[in-house]
């Protein structure tokens, strides 16, 4: 199981991380959408199977040790987070806290049928 | 132990992916330089200790998981990888192989004395 970073092609912003294995992997490159392993579930992931938010790849980039790779993909939908942020990572540290800068782009009630 | 992505602070490119625990956590918060806590020598290991390329913390992101962050940062010395590039993501997936895309900015041999 390898990490996957998520970055947009186009702002490079990194929209999230996920795991893959060589399952996820194979599915990723024969389809052109990211595919992931499901830690939670323990099982494939379409990346947007329930959303329709699919990320399509536009470039994979492979790191000096062979592991960790860097998916760039259009995100469909504009969000990647299950909140509904378009980037998973929509918090900053300021002093001891957190703080939000992110953009909510949809409603995931709307979209999940439960937040 | 959890993944931090470096990005440059100004493109956005990821320069590399390392791990934390909550030992180099505390030390990039009190120094403002990234540290990580390598996995191969099983100790806390600021980065650029040999090179004298510390990355420059600028914003650190946390991920909605609270299971991954983001080190925006100022790459001293230009390059991030042990094998003198830019990046350490230098190669993209092109059919079956792999093609060298990133540039290197230094010589390893120069800087750590080997290959």
């Amino acid at each position: 199981m390898l990490p996957a970073i998520v970055q947009d092609y186009t702002s490079n912003e990194v929209l999230m991380l996920a795991y893959i294995n060589q399952v996820a992997w194979e599915k990723t490159l024969a389809t052109g959408q990211a595919h992931y392993w499901s830690r939670s579930r323990n099982k494939l992931w379409l990346k947007g199977e329930t959303s329709g938010h699919v990320q399509i790849i536009h470039q994979i980039l492979v790191d000096c040790d062979n592991d960790t790779v860097v998916y760039k993909v259009e995100q469909l939908g504009e969000a990647a987070c299950h909140t509904g942020h378009r980037s998973c990572f929509y918090r900053r540290v300021e002093g001891d806290g957190l703080v939000t800068d992110g953009v909510v782009v949809f409603d995931p009630e709307l979209v999940y049928g439960r937040k």
